[in-house]
Order: C-alpha cells, then sequence, then structure tokens
C-alpha cells in the first residue's frame, strides 16, 4: 500500500472520475475516498472506515462483497485463458455456459443473448438491433425510440439520450432527435394532485397515445423502460401500468425493451422485473446483477420474435455489423456464470423479495409520519424515501437546500451509505440482495437518526 | 469440461456472437471454435489444436496469452476488492496507480484520464467531452466531427459512425449526420494511380479543406483518426500526413482525436503512435494494450487544454453527467498495471519496433513478388497483405471470389490465424509483440505457401 498522501496526490493529478465535480476534485476541495476491501454488505477504506454499502456499489454488488465463489472463478479463468474474442463464431466454455444459464432464467419467449460491457453499451446494441430489425421488415421509417422522464438507461450520446433526466443532458447536446420522452410514471410526482392512481395510469397512457399520434406510429421503433424507475428515483410503477402500456404499444406494433439493469436477477424478489409486472419483452437489457460487478459484463436479451428477423438479415446481408472487441469477455462470464449460482445457493432471489418487504415496512413505519417525508416507497430490496418541504400540498424543497445530498452525509457519518438520487431529494436504498434482518434494522435506525439531524 | 456435443449445441441455441453470420451459426452451417488455453503467441482450443495466433485475439494480446503476471494481478484483485466505482471522487489504489503510469506514459501535453471499458465507449466519452467542450467554449454549433473512410472506431451508433466501412453502417442507419468522412489516407488505393505519394498527401488535404470549407470550420468540433489504418486494412500513411492534416486542424481551430486503440503501449515500436509520427493530439483513445485484454479497461486521456475546459464547466455546471458503473473498474485496472509492468520488464516496445521491421521485410522479401500480391506494407507489428487480380493496373478482385477469406482459410489449414479485413482482400497480421524470430518466420513461411495454394 502506497502511502495515503502519494496515492491522493496522483488522483487528484491523474484521474478523471465519472459524475465529479472535475475541478473542485483536482483542486483537493471535494472528499475522496479509496476502498480497499469489502465483506457481505460491508466495504472498507483505506482510513480504516468500515460502512454499510446500502447501495451496493451502484446497485450491483448483488450478492455482496468478498464472495470467494467468484473471487475463484474469476483466477481460475485467468490462469486458463483471460481472454480470447467472441467473433465468427469463437467461444468459451464460460461465455456458453453464461448464455444457457441466461437464457434458463429469461422469461420463455427469450432466445439468444448479446454479451457487451456495461448497461449503456447493452442498450446502444438494443437501438442498433431494433433499427436493423426493421430495416429488414422493410420498414425504413420506423426508428424513433419512446422512452420516459425520469428513465435510466446509460450515459452515451444515445443511451444518454434514452436517459430522462437533465443532468445527462445539459451541455451535452441531448437527447438526440431520434429519442422522444413521455411522462414518467411516478405517481407521487403527478401534476394533478387529484388524481387517483387508475386516473393517473389512464394520464399515463393518453399521453402515451398522443406522442404517437403526434409522432406517427410507422416512425416509432420501440418503447425502453425500466420496470421500476431507478436511478429517477426509485419508484415502482403505479397498479395497471404496464399492462395499459403494453396494450398501446401492440397496437402500433413498437417493440418492448424492457431494462432490466438493475432489477434483472433477483432485486424485486422475481428472477426478472418483467416476471414481476407481467411485462412481455422483445428485447431485456441485463447488467449489473449479471456478474454483481466483479468483472465488466452486460447482455441483450433477443426474444424469438426479434431473432428471427435478425437471422433473416444475416441470411440477406451477411454477417452482422455489430461487435465489442470485449463481447462475451471470458472473465466477464467466469464471473457470470459464478455470481448466477451462488444467487441461487444462497436463495438471494427469496431473500429479495423477503427482506425487502420487511426493510420497506421497516422503513415507512420508521420515518413515513415524519412532517417533510412526502413518500416512502418501494419494491423487493429498492426503498426509497423522498423529501418535501410542505406535506400538505406536496412543495418541493428547491434543489439549492441540498437536502437530500444533506441527509446522505448525516448518514455517512452513521457509516451508512445510501444514494442522494440526482433529481429531487430522494433518499435511495439499494443493498445487497443477501440484506439480513439486523442490517435493515440498522439502516432503519440510522436513517431516522439522519433526518432528525437534519430536519428535526 | 462439458462435453463437446452439449457444449456446441449451447452455443447454438443461446449464444449471440459478435460480427457472426448468425443464421447460419444457429443452423450450426459455419465453423465454432472453443478457446481453452493459450501461451506465448499461441491459443489452444478442445479439439486440440494449437495455433499461432498472428493477431493477437483482436490485436489486443500483445503481451501474449498465458502471463502469469496478469493472472496473478488480477486473482489478487478479486480477493481483494473486485468492484467498487470510481463516482464522486471514489477510487481504489488500482486505478489510482494506472491513471499515473498511463500518464507517465502520454505525451507530455496530456493531463488526466477517464477509465471505460472498451474501444468504443471511449470514443462515445471523447465525443460527448468535445461537445462539452465546445459548450462550455460557447461555440454551440462547432459540434461535427470528421473521420475518414477506412477507419475504424468502434460498432456504437455515434462511433459505428465515425468508423468508415460499409459493413459497420449498411442495414443501421449509419453514419449519423453528425459524423463527416474525408479520404482514406491509403496511397495503395488512391484514385490516381499517377499521383506520388507528396501528390497523394496533398490531394488528402485539399479533400479535407473542401470539407472543412463546404460544412464551415465553425461547425466541426473535432477529426479523430487511427495513426495507422487498423482495421480498414493496416495502412501506415503516407509520408508527411500527419504533419501536413494537423497543420489544416490547427488553422481552423479542430480538435484532434487520436485514436490509439491498437497503436496505444507498443505496437509501432514506440509507446504512442502519436509519438511515432509527430501527432500532437488534444485527446489520446485507448483500450486494447492498455491491459493486452487480460481484462475489460479503455481511456480517453484528456490534454491541459481541454482538461482547463471541463473543469470550468464543472466550476459554472456542476459534477459532470457521464459516467458508466463500470469505469475505472478494479479487475481491470489491476490487470493494466500488471500488464504495463510486463511491457516494461520484457522491453517489448523495443521488440515490437525491431521484429516489426524484420517481419515486414520478410514478409516484402518472401511473397511481394508474387503477380497477385498487389501491396505489402507495415510499421511495427503490424503487416498486410493485399491482393489485387492485375497488378499492372491494380484491378482489384470481385469480393464474390472471397480472395481475402480464402487465404485466413489456408493460413489456419497451417495452423497460423491471421484476419481477413473486412473491406478488401487483405491479409492482416498483428501479432503479440512478443514474437520471436522463430514465429516471424514461420507465420512467413505459412503465408507464402497459403498463397500458392490459393492463388498458385
Ligand atoms: C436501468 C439502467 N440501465 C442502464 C444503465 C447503464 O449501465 P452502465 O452504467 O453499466 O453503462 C444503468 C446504470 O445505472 C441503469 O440503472
Ligand atoms: C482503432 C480502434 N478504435 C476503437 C475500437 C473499438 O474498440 P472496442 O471493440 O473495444 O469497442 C477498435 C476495435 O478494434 C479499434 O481498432
Amino acid at each position: 500500500m502506497l502511502t495515503n498522501d502519494q496515492l491522493s496526490q496522483w488522483d487528484r493529478e491523474n484521474f478523471f472520475h465519472p459524475s465529479t465535480h472535475l475541478a473542485q476534485h483536482a483542486r483537493g476541495e471535494s472528499p475522496s475516498r479509496i476502498v480497499t476491501g469489502g465483506d457481505g454488505v460491508f466495504i472498507e477504506d483505506r482510513d480504516g472506515n468500515r460502512l454499510l454499502d446500502g447501495f451496493a456499489g451502484l446497485y450491483c454488488v448483488n450478492v455482496g462483497y468478498g464472495r470467494t465463489e467468484i473471487q475463484d472463478a474469476i483466477a481460475a479463468q485467468a490462469r486458463e485463458l483471460a481472454y480470447y474474442h467472441a467473433y465468427v463464431g469463437h467461444g468459451t466454455e464460460a461465455s456458453i455456459t453464461l448464455s444457457k444459464m441466461v437464457l434458463d432464467r429469461a422469461p420463455s419467449n427469450m432466445s439468444k443473448v448479446y454479451f457487451g460491457l456495461g448497461g449503456s453499451d447493452a442498450n446502444e446494441t438494443n437501438i442498433k438491433l431494433v433499427w436493423y430489425y426493421n430495416n429488414i421488415l422493410g420498414r425504413p421509417e420506423k426508428k424513433k425510440i419512446i422512452s420516459r422522464w425520469r428513465g435510466y438507461h446509460g450515459s452515451g450520446l444515445m443511451t444518454g439520450s434514452l436517459t430522462g433526466l437533465a443532468g445527462f443532458h445539459k451541455k451535452f447536446d441531448l437527447p438526440l432527435s431520434q429519442v422522444k420522452h413521455t411522462t414518467a410514471p411516478d405517481y407521487f410526482r403527478r401534476d394533478d394532485l387529484n388524481q387517483t392512481e387508475a386516473q393517473f395510469v389512464a394520464h399515463c397512457v393518453s399521453e402515451l397515445e398522443a406522442l404517437i399520434e403526434r409522432e406517427g406510429a410507422d416512425t416509432i421503433a420501440a418503447f425502453i423502460g425500466e420496470p421500476v424507475l431507478g436511478t429517477g428515483g426509485l419508484v415502482p410503477p403505479p397498479a395497471g401500468y404496464w399492462e395499459a402500456i403494453q396494450k398501446v404499444l401492440k397496437r402500433h406494433d413498437i417493440l418492448m425493451i424492457a431494462d432490466e439493469v438493475v432489477t434483472g436477477f433477483g432485486r424485486l424478489g422475481t428472477m426478472f422485473g418483467s416476471d414481476h409486472y407481467g411485462i412481455e419483452a422483445d428485447i431485456i437489457t441485463i447488467a449489473k446483477g449479471l456478474t454483481s460487478a466483479y468483472a465488466p459484463l452486460s447482455g441483450s436479451i433477443i426474444s424469438d420474435k426479434v431473432w428471427k428477423v435478425l437471422e433473416q438479415g444475416t441470411d440477406e446481408n451477411g454477417p452482422i455489423g455489430h461487435g465489442w472487441t470485449y463481447s462475451a469477455h471470458p472473465i466477464g462470464a467466469a464471473a457470470g456464470v459464478a455470481n448466477l449460482n451462488l444467487i441461487d445457493s444462497m436463495d438471494l432471489v427469496d431473500n429479495a423479495g423477503k427482506m425487502g418487504a420487511y426493510f420497506n415496512k421497516a422503513m415507512a413505519d420508521a420515518v413515513g409520519g415524519h412532517a417533510h417525508v412526502g413518500d416512502v416507497r418501494g419494491e423487493g430490496l429498492l426503498c426509497a424515501v423522498e423529501f418535501v418541504e410542505d406535506k400538505s400540498d406536496r412543495t418541493f424543497y428547491d434543489s439549492s437546500k441540498k437536502i437530500g445530498p444533506q441527509l446522505a452525509a448525516a448518514l455517512l457519518k452513521r457509516n451508512v451509505i445510501a444514494r442522494a438520487m440526482p433529481q429531487g431529494d430522494i433518499i435511495g436504498f439499494a443493498p445487497p440482495l443477501c440484506l439480513s434482518k439486523t442490517e435493515a434494522d440498522s439502516i432503519v435506525l440510522s436513517m431516522a437518526d439522519s433526518i432528525k439531524e437534519v430536519l428535526g
């Protein structure tokens, strides 16, 4: 281990951190943390802090830290064969085995999986394939993608366009013109406070219908959505939302892309969020939970319906012009195989459902009555607490008050990591799926305490 | 190890391979190969074949296969901490150390490195940053990117647009409108066979000037190019090309992005291709050679000039809205640190230069005189042989004759992997940088033999 100061200096001088205030970091004005290890739901840093990671990294370390089964699989794969490419029919035992394991777990209409690196590039692949699909079907105009405000689908140019959050658009000239946004299915943030949940769903549907009408259904290729809004605020959909939305999509022959980067492999207490909400996707995006982040790997799971057209496309045009050097990287694949086995053997999907229900109820009981808590919501092991200045008329705080960041800082003082979600004063929890009751209780206690400290 | 048949069946049923004829693969009509191990320049497959990998995977396994130093580093990092994110100032010893090592090796005007996963996402980051840069500088119209025909910069929607090869555009509606292509610096393929190399460079320059004139310099943000064209045919630039092109870019205040995914970390016998050709880049893209593909990791190296504006941007707008969950993944970072150390201790940059010169000369001597060999060219450990139907007037073969693929197949029969480059009948070699003289000789011998078999 290098001395603290030297490492810290190298960091400020050389390292361009994602989602960071670059100038403050370079000037040494903002906190930094060098993480050195972890076990279960805890991480440790080089200053000797031990923190309960209530957000599982970026909701990705689903099996928890320090799992020897995955460490061993990565080490063994590195020794056997760290890399060979998967182009033109090449593969490794790990990548092929994982493709089979993913399809075994996916909804029954799914046919094949393309492996990428992260969630963003998987969604990039999806859009490429959707465009190709409509070209092969002779519908060259059917290309636009509908996404939702408050959706998160990545940080690239096109995938950042799918994302419906201002911080990812501003100063980047996004969204690009091929992406159209529709209403966020966020009942708490509905414009009309008099709407019932059912009325709000009807409103979402009519807004979607109006958008399709405006653009023309023959110009719209696909709709992309997270089963539960993630980075946009951990918002489960209002009851009946997915059923109603899918009816519209089917009527207009619009493909459904379920972005299950957060919800895939157990977070909601079901293997996929699509199972949970009866979503019949044409393409499913996976990443995070696929390897629990032990190594980079993402995927696009392709339905029979889409796959048949892709086959027709290569019969007509030859090999598909798409690939990343590191598609199906053996280290990622080996981590994925070990991770999915561990999810089974530790019964983590079941624990996510049961512990999620316990955790969400405990949180609601503990803080739901507070004068500035506007909403406590969640599903499986996702839980969010949203703050308001005035509960009676749901007045939000001015963002300059930084209520969310203050609460996250107060939690950190109590050795609990939570995420101040980027848009609104929302504290998000998405702990590893191995969370125990004691750990859940301790998060809830720290949260109640932190609210008291910041808001009285 | 699973039985051959079971694994093969799983592959055909579940695995969507990149750059593959999907229908033929699924129907079992095209060859597949399951790779099981490797050492030095050799790989092994589960059918017991041992092949000399003359393309180093996808020109990425630069240190060769089976290096225990990198395997051990990956295993150690997996055990210590497989993952924590790098958002908002977080880091690990491996990622910070690697950022320092990259900057130590990069041209002296470079300031910071952002770590991504693969070459495509690194170029995606670059374009986002270039757009942001011009927004901060108050030049919202200065956004188009100039790339070259035959360039390769990735396979995403925007990065596939930068790529100037038909197979990556067709049926995908690419290139997107923000990308404009200019002349490929491929002297062998010049339109006017009477042009000298100097005249051809002048032609490239005037075509670039004309494009800038047409579009308006105030609409053009950046120019992206590989120091040596890679996937477009392994074509070193004509003498004086980079000096002349950079003069034009400077005059019009157009940023220079050097895509060093292939050339970075030694392939040309210098640490960077920019050193080799006197390119003064504003941003440098790195990937492959950074980890020798042992784990996915890419990077965008940012110059002082660009970094200062990014700092200004976050001072004015807050944290930068860009990040991948797996940015600076610790496993990739640990592999990178071990890999760069190994490149030094094995003296591979030097070997690439010396062995590259030897290999290129031996290839030219052995096959250059053949009636259908139009060009033998290379730089460092890149070498290409391009075939023509008629040498006297440089008539190319009809692509339906598949001369390139036939030659690659003939080499494979001789246990040598080469790549039939995607556009033209070009056999490419880019072996690991540890190539020995004996191995170089054996590739040359197999190539001469294969040409005889296919073309007489
Ligand atoms: C739903 C969803 N999709 C896509 C992404 C993008 O994944 P990545 O950061 O790996 O590119 C994320 C990341 O948080 C996500 O939550
Ligand atoms: C010069 C260059 N840039 C970018 C890329 C894209 O890298 P990746 O395949 O890792 O996305 C490649 C891949 O071959 C490349 O050769």
